[in-house]
């Protein structure tokens, strides 16, 4: 029965019932981790092959270059055509990072405001206000990338199509909006597909910034966890279409393909971005580390083969996210506090409580030993203006522990529940 | 005998001989390059043990901690002990970095200028003027970072024995002047090791800046190519014990110790200094590759292991240095149109010229197909006043090819000589 619909009396009857069970789980002194979407060990263990891909000198040839040697700022040319295949666009399109997309897009932000991007009249740090497009629920680590350069976050509703597309064609009517956010394919942490009008009014922006920047983290391009590979369009050729060339930046990594501490990344753009970055670059590294560069190439090979690596994770991943999807369906939904999505992809469930429970849930969960990502944190400053969304991270622990650990969310979410029901 | 003792019918005579010379090499159509520190492929080969020191996945764990998967943004403790013993310095003091020791230099640099250090009223970037200064003859890559910053570089001579610290000191009284670039062991290009007094003094520098930073690249800490490790004393203690513990930030790299594009870095300073860092690098990455961190660790072990490798390095260098001075004694000497050092580590020999015979020996080297560190790279700006310093990189070639190039180099600078005493 929904808690919306019972009498005080079988709330304070369920509060009794719901309370016991929460000390007993605290009594279990469990010390789960679902705070981030950190792969397995039995992922990590599927690509043990690739640490000896590379044994001995002459695997370190490619092309006919000493890829233990300096040189190649841009990346091996083998690595920038393997993810040119992955994202759908140009070899000389892609920039080969190292093991954290997050530092190239850190990056990008951090020379717009040292230097200016391509199209800027001057350097964001030279400007009195600059303001970022943050659509929320969204990716904490995004939103404070562009926080710790003091710009300001402006919260953009996500629908189920992606981001409200009308409050952001009304927002980039201002020159001080700057750029904005995107996680297109598997939305963190909602795992929404931005659908092709979303995509394609993105691509038409018309923004007053000469500037404005999209920040394309194309995190979970090719990581369905159910199904098939979903096919998605390539932004870069779309702005181009669109006469915006130079208005997009895209990532991706091999993050959750190979290690996550020790993968490849990738920066996308137009030639002539990658071009003028390069410019920049050129004083800040002599190139990323291209043996490992070689290392994934060899390994992943290109992007079929890649993809059936993708199955042997989502067969893993499966398992995990249906455990949470199950235990909420069975759990909560009879009791109408909460609302979710179904992704097929990525690495979240976004859970939506009714309003003002989000922080309280959190807080019961750590005192029973289960640790989530804060609440708010998916919002601008790490603040959930309704205080209701939370992010489920079912990656890592073992499916018997995932259990225990949702089922400890649920009675969390329950009791939380009534408390506010019952002015507790 | 000396050019400058001559005859104008003996130099006439010379140049007849020296241009002929110079037609014939060029006739060999020749295409060697020493213009950069590149270990040769027979120092990369020295360590193809460490591709396949990680090959299973319990080869991953260290103390418990599974390196392939996110987290420890300071870098492995195994990797921050090994660094600390080769600088004297401790653990936690060290951050460890990806295989760019000039990333870490230019992030240092970039933190300053978008918000400052730890004793900074503002961000760099809000200041009208900054000064940084530049012992000169120095490395390019160090003076294009705060050049690539609108930072006005100033000169400061080198001499035997480090920078001219009586300048130094006197710089250091204007507040703009914010921090200074060292190479204290085998100084780049001229291989001087800073003297103890040199090095007390610059320990006790009292900027008028409180945020001064001396960047002390220690690029060639373990580099020696003649004769026995030769030790060197911490700054960082140094410093502390001047009363600035935060004024000096030292970096290290093993891209002359393994492999040049694939190596681990490291930044060390004060634990305040490297908590500041890490609250700003944060944002930027989870970590550096930590499977590379311990790959490295496995096979470099400790400081007398690795100083062990460097024998061998060393072995491999050293030949190639002395078929570049033997030239030089030989072949230049008698002329008294050039004088140069004698290093007994680090990657260059440089050399003075006659006044303003630099930028046109380089042109002739270039003619006769042999490419070098441009002339004028060694100062702020890539502009030598005196049009005298070239930086000559031994290390790439094998030693025939080398012994070719220096021929041909010192065929170019007697040319120029000749030419520019002859008004040619």
């Amino acid at each position: 029965m929904e808690y919306g619909k019972m009498t005080p009396a079988q709330l304070e009857a369920e509060y009794e019932v719901v309370s016991k069970r929460f000390e007993e789980l605290k009594g279990k002194g469990l010390k789960l981790d679902m705070s981030r979407g950190k792969p397995g060990k039995e992922q990590l263990d599927l690509v043990s092959d690739m640490l000896t891909v590379l044994q001995k000198p002459e695997d370190c040839l490619e092309a006919g270059f000493d890829v233990r040697n300096y040189g190649e700022l841009a990346g091996l040319p083998c690595a920038r055509a393997y993810f040119a295949e992955i994202l759908g666009c140009k070899p000389e399109e892609c920039f080969i990072g190292g093991n954290a997309s997050l530092t190239l897009m850190y990056d990008t932000i951090a020379k717009a405001y040292t230097h200016g991007l391509l199209h800027s009249e001057k350097p964001w740090s030279k400007l009195d206000t600059v303001k970022f497009l943050c659509p929320s629920p969204g990716y904490d680590r995004h939103f404070n990338v562009t926080r710790s350069f003091g710009m300001e976050l402006i919260t953009i509703p996500m629908t189920e199509t992606g981001p409200d597309m009308d409050a952001v064609e009304e927002a980039v009517r201002d020159p001080a909006v700057k750029g904005i956010w995107c996680v297109p394919k598997y939305s963190n942490p909602e795992g929404i597909i931005y659908s092709a009008e979303t995509i394609d009014r993105i691509a038409h922006l018309k923004p007053a910034a000469p500037d404005f920047v999209v920040m394309w983290d194309n995190a979970y391009c090719i990581h369905e966890f159910e199904g098939d590979y979903v096919p998605f369009p390539d932004i870069i050729s779309l702005c181009r279409e669109a006469g915006s060339p130079d208005m997009v930046f895209e990532y991706a990594s091999t993050s959750k393909v190979t290690f996550p501490g020790a993968g490849i990344s990738v920066m996308a753009s137009s030639v002539d971005n990658i071009k003028y970055m390069l410019s920049l670059l050129t004083y800040q590294t002599i190139s990323y580390d291209k043996v490992n560069q070689l290392r994934h190439v060899r390994y992943l090979k290109d992007m079929a083969h890649t993809l059936e690596l993708m199955k042997k994770h989502a067969a893993i991943l499966g398992p995990k996210f249906r455990a949470v999807l199950d235990a909420l369906d069975r759990e909560i939904a009879p009791l109408g506090i909460a609302s979710w999505k179904r992704p097929t992809g990525g690495y979240f469930v976004s859970v939506d409580t009714a309003d003002g429970l989000a922080k309280r849930t959190l807080a019961l969960c750590r005192e029973a030993g289960v640790v989530m990502t804060s609440a708010g944190a998916t919002f601008p400053n790490g603040s959930d203006p309704r205080d209701r969304n939370i992010r489920i991270a079912p990656s890592l622990p073992p499916v018997a522990e995932l259990e225990a650990a949702i089922d400890v969310f649920c009675v969390c979410l329950r009791l939380a529940a009534l408390e506010k029901l019952l002015g507790k």
